[in-house]
This record gives structure tokens, C-alpha cells and sequence, in this order.
């Protein structure tokens, strides 16, 4: 009987957070790859580009001037997926062919001035400015709308089309559908165990030590047990935090200092600024604010596309959609992100 | 009060098969694109490649040489996410951290033995002959295993490395997750509403015309109500059929054809050989083989990564991965790819 290798060994792993499973065949890293491989990106971006409707001081789309800001500037996509009145599509609708109404903003929010920076180059007061704006993007939005997404596309390889560094901000009438999720797994996981989902998990990773990327008095950053993308990572609080609202000064700084030790360690695997999307995800808000939302934790999602080098990256494809997701390499392997203690960036974007 | 008009105003729609909502702003179609655009692919696969693994004839890497093959030939997945024997992962885990067994089979299925043919480029005796092979494999496999998932990754984009016309079939001891969730949502369908869910759906969308790309006798391909991908489409049998296997000849004849047909309208839609990952859901096998599954209806998803043109793809990210997926079209406006009676193949890839 061969004892079991989850290095040479294929399993699923169990999602506590959305209820599915992951295929984990770390063998087929050894399988060779001809397929399609990304072109590299030239990182010829200039400090300021008159024509880059992020930058400040210039006129975008819709004939607004941008103020000549000093850290953050946001305001309203210009070509929003949600708007604030949008009309009811009707009720009277047959099981097969429901539709509800939509509503919400989509903000666009630039973390600097400077079109040639990523945050793990920018300097801890100028990130700690990012949350702040972060977490009053969520009290004001927040007031009305159940959820705020928070997100950021790095990259072209990431639907990106823009490389000023930037995130987005989309508020909806309606919980998403990975919210609802998140929030019934937190919820029975709350239920059954008697401790909310992540703050456990947070202090058992933090004792295992074996899939822990950065961490530091008040944060935790680890690819979690069932990650899907390869270099997928998640980051957690400490404390039982539910919103990013209720961070306190100090954590704030140790957030901070935190995602940029993250992300100099992915620009550093690949030596390239390194493409990924990312959010944040807390307890819902509007009406949800004076419910009971003991069973969130705070956390942000980190989700990078590649898998074996700056050019080559994981498909999510024909399996992946129609079945499950399949990892090629076990999260624990990946752990070597973590194992350098060199902080300095090696991306080829550099200041 | 504005009057709602589905081009005009974003709302939710449901999907009845995963019970979730796709975000539809189709208005977002008129934001300019100045992102990632995808290099075409050149179409110079020659027939007969040497160096190919998969041409009639050549040595794989495991040493095993391919038999002169005139039409399907199939072999084991050299490089398999699943094997047969892998061992137990092991019980008594904590709740976050959960594993099992995971076991089955990868195997690889040509459609024919020319490297420069795809499906739609050969003759509908030589696609009959690939649905026999699909319902022969169906039979070997679902002897034993509950899943057997058949899926095409099509083209560079998705993460096809092979240019060789093939598919790609893997059994599993488990229902992976989209098979679980659309049982499910199936089982229930029936249980409220008394008939099959893709049975009554295929009913409506035929009365309705709105949504039908191509249909005959026995078959119908629309793009659903709730697509999420652009060009995404729906391929159901008109009969109440559970599996591949329970098709009767004229079915199977009728499927190659409305196969060809809506595989040109793809490739004419940009001129190009137009990539995608297709896959078959049916009945669950093996030990369900016994059981009832009346409310399972046999279906084919066909999932094209492209938005705006041969170079430009929708990318599911950033909103996509952390809250929900989103289109820039409604599912009737992408109908023009019914409206060509045109079927003479207008790709570049040519026999
Ligand atoms: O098996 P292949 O063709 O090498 O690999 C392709 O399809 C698989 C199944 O969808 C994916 O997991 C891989 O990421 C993709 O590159
Ligand atoms: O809003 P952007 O940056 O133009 O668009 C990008 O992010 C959106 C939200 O994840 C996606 O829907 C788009 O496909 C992507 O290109």
C-alpha cells in the first residue's frame, strides 16, 4: 500500500469558504509546456503621460479636468458596469427567464500621482494613504449599499488598460454572488464551531507555519490550504476584525508594511511587476450594518494569473469550467515565495 | 419613470443551471478598449507534422508509437491530472483543513488523423464518427466512474498547446463541483416545477426564437438567457435524453450537423479559427447509473473567451473572480451569429 504524497499524489482539497473543492495533481508540473506564452511587458511607462486620462492634470472622456493631486484621487468611471438608476426590468417573470433590477456606482480610484510606481514600490505613508481612502470609500458607500467591492486588475495579462496604478471601487444594491457565498459559509461555519471560520483559521496557520508567505504583530498572509490559482494568497487580520472601517491606526501601518513585503515577494519570483486581481472582502453594509455579522473576518484576496514563469500562465479552461479547478502544484510547494528574506524589488520596473 | 430596456440598463439575470446571477451592462460595449489585444494565431499547422505526438504514426513521450489512424484515435493522458490508484489522503482532519481521495483517468481523443482540420472543416460522416467515440467512452468509463467529463480547449487562448484537432476526456471517483451544482439545481427544478429543466427551457427558447443561433429536427443551439460569456451557447437535444449514450442514429446525425453549423458561424463571426472550451454535461454514471435521474437533461456548453474581435477577449477578473461575473451584451444582441445563412467557412484556417 503507497503512502500518500500530496506532492506526488492528486486530491481534492476542501473550500471552506465557498463550499467546493479543488484538484490538487501537483505531478503535472513535470509535464512540458508549448502552449501559449505571454508576450513580456515593456515597462517603458513615463512618470507622467499628457494623454493618460489617470494622471493628474489632464482631461478624460468626459471632458472633466483631473485636479493635480498628491496621493489619491478618486472618481466615477467613465463607463460604468453599474449606475444609480437603472429602472426594474418587471416582475410577473417565468422560473426559467428571471431578471432583477441593478443598482450601484463604480468608482475609479488612483494610489499616486505617478504613472511608473505599483504599490510594493510606493513608500509605507503613501500605502497607508491608499487604506485610509480604502476605508472611507467604505463609510460613505457603505451607508447605502450592501456591498463594496473593492478591487484592484493588475496587468494587461489581467484585463488591465491602464497602467497608472489604480484599483476600483463598485457598489451594488445586491449582494454578488461570492458574497452571498462567503457570507453562508462564514455564517454555519460560526453556527457549527463556535468561532468565526477565519479568525481560527488565521491562528492555525499561524502555529502550522506551513503555508504563512509574510506576517507580522497584526497580519497574516498565507496561500491558504485550498488555493486555486498557483500563487493564489490570502491575507487576514489577527484580530476579529469585520470591515475594513474598523482597522485601527496601528493596524493600518501593519497592513501597510505588510502587502508591500507581499508584493515585492511576487515581483521578486518572477523578476516582473507581477499581474494579478485582488479585493477585499468584510461583513456586508447599507442595511446589513445593524444586523449581527459576528461570523466575518476581514480579508483580501490576491489571485495572479501565472504558473511557471513571467510568460506562461495557469489556464482556468475546458476542465476547470465545465468540472473543477485543478492546481498543478500543491500549495505548500509554492511556500518558497516566502523563503527569501530579501525585501529589495527585483522587478524590472523599478524607481 | 425611464422604461426598462435590457441595451440600455444593467440588471441580473438568473442562471437556473448554477443558481447564480450574471451582472448584464450592455452599455459597457461603447467604453473605448485600449488594453491586452491577443496576437492571431498563423494557420500554417501543416497536415502531417512529425514532431507532433498526436499525428498518426509519430512516438509519444512515453516511447508509445501512434497507429496509423484514419479517423478518432484515443490514448491515456501522458501528463494526467487523474490516475487510477493515487492513495488516501487519510481521515480524522479539522474542518478547515480537509482532503480526500481523488482518482480516475485522463485520456486524450484525436477527431481525425490531419493536423490542419478542426471540427468544422471535416465532413459530417468523420464528426459522426467522433460522437460514436464520445458515447463509446461514455459507456467503457461510466461503467465505473460517477463523472466522465468530455471537453474540447480550443485554440492558444485556451490553454490548447496542441494545434492537432482533439479533445480531451477525464473519469473521476467524484462529482466535481459544476456537476454537483447543476444536479442540483436540475433535481430541484423538477421537484417544484414538475419537468425538466432543459427539457421545458429547450420548449420555450423554440416558441420564442430570441436566443436560437441554429436548430433542426432534434436539436437546438441558443445562447441562454443567463450566458456569461459574450458568444457563450447552449447546445440541447429536443427529446428528453439523459446521456450521450442513450442517442439514437438520427439524433447523432443531427448533431454532427448543427455542430458543423454553429462551429462555422463561430468562425465566421471574426474570420478566425474561433477558440473556446467546450463540454458535455449528462447524467452522472457509475454507481447513479441505477438510480433515477429523470430531471437530468443532456447538454453541451460551449465557452468562447472573445468580446470584441479576433484580438480582444472578455476578461473575467478583478469584479468577475471577487464578486460576480459580468457582460458587456445582452444575450440577444450577440444573435447576428444566427443571422448569416452564410455556412461556407470564412475562417483563415481553410482545407
Ligand atoms: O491538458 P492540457 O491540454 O495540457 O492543459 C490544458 O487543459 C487543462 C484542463 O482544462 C488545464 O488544466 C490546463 O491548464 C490547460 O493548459
Ligand atoms: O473596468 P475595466 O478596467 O475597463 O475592465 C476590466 O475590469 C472589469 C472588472 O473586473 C472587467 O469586467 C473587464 O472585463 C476588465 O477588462
Amino acid at each position: 500500500e503507497l503512502r500518500f504524497d500530496p506532492k506526488e499524489h492528486q486530491h481534492l482539497r476542501y473550500n471552506p469558504l465557498r463550499d467546493t473543492w479543488v484538484l490538487v495533481s501537483a505531478h503535472r508540473m513535470k509535464r512540458p509546456w508549448s502552449g501559449q506564452v505571454e508576450k513580456e511587458e515593456e515597462d517603458q511607462v513615463p512618470q507622467h503621460d499628457p494623454n493618460n486620462p489617470l494622471c493628474p492634470g489632464n482631461t478624460r472622456a468626459n471632458g472633466e479636468v483631473n485636479p493635480d493631486y498628491n496621493n489619491t484621487f478618486v472618481f466615477e468611471n467613465d463607463f460604468p458596469a453599474l449606475q444609480p438608476n437603472a429602472p426594474d426590468p418587471g416582475y410577473n417573470q417565468h422560473p426559467l427567464f428571471q431578471s432583477k433590477a441593478a443598482r450601484g456606482v463604480c468608482k475609479v480610484m488612483c494610489f499616486h500621482p505617478w504613472s511608473d510606481v505599483t504599490l510594493p514600490l510606493m513608500t509605507l505613508p503613501d500605502i497607508i494613504k491608499v487604506i485610509d481612502k480604502w476605508a472611507e470609500l467604505m463609510v460613505d458607500l457603505g451607508s447605502t449599499y450592501p456591498w463594496v467591492q473593492i478591487f484592484e486588475n493588475k496587468g494587461a495579462m489581467m484585463g488591465c488598460s491602464n497602467p497608472h496604478p489604480h484599483c476600483q471601487v463598485w457598489a451594488s444594491n445586491f449582494l454578488p454572488n461570492e458574497a452571498t457565498l462567503s457570507d453562508r459559509c462564514q455564517r454555519e461555519y460560526l453556527k457549527t464551531h463556535g468561532e468565526p471560520l477565519l479568525l481560527q483559521y488565521a491562528k492555525m496557520e499561524a502555529e502550522r507555519q506551513e503555508r504563512v508567505v509574510v506576517q507580522n504583530a497584526d497580519w497574516l498572509a498565507v496561500v491558504p490550504y485550498w488555493a486555486t490559482w498557483p500563487f493564489q494568497t490570502l491575507l487576514l487580520p489577527r484580530r476579529h476584525v469585520q470591515r475594513l472601517t474598523n482597522l485601527t491606526a496601528q493596524e493600518r501601518e501593519g497592513l501597510a508594511s505588510i502587502m508591500k513585503r507581499l508584493l515585492t515577494k511576487y515581483d521578486n519570483l518572477f523578476q516582473i511587476s507581477f499581474p494579478y486581481s485582488m479585493g477585499w472582502h468584510g461583513a456586508p453594509t447599507g442595511p446589513y450594518l445593524k444586523e449581527d455579522q459576528f461570523h466575518w473576518q476581514l480579508h483580501a484576496h490576491y489571485y495572479p494569473p501565472l504558473l511557471r514563469s513571467a510568460g506562461v500562465r495557469k489556464f482556468m479552461v475546458g476542465y476547470e469550467m465545465l468540472a473543477q479547478e485543478q492546481r498543478d502544484l500543491t500549495p505548500e510547494q509554492v511556500i518558497h515565495l516566502g523563503n527569501t528574506s530579501n525585501l529589495t524589488n527585483n522587478s524590472k520596473k523599478k524607481l
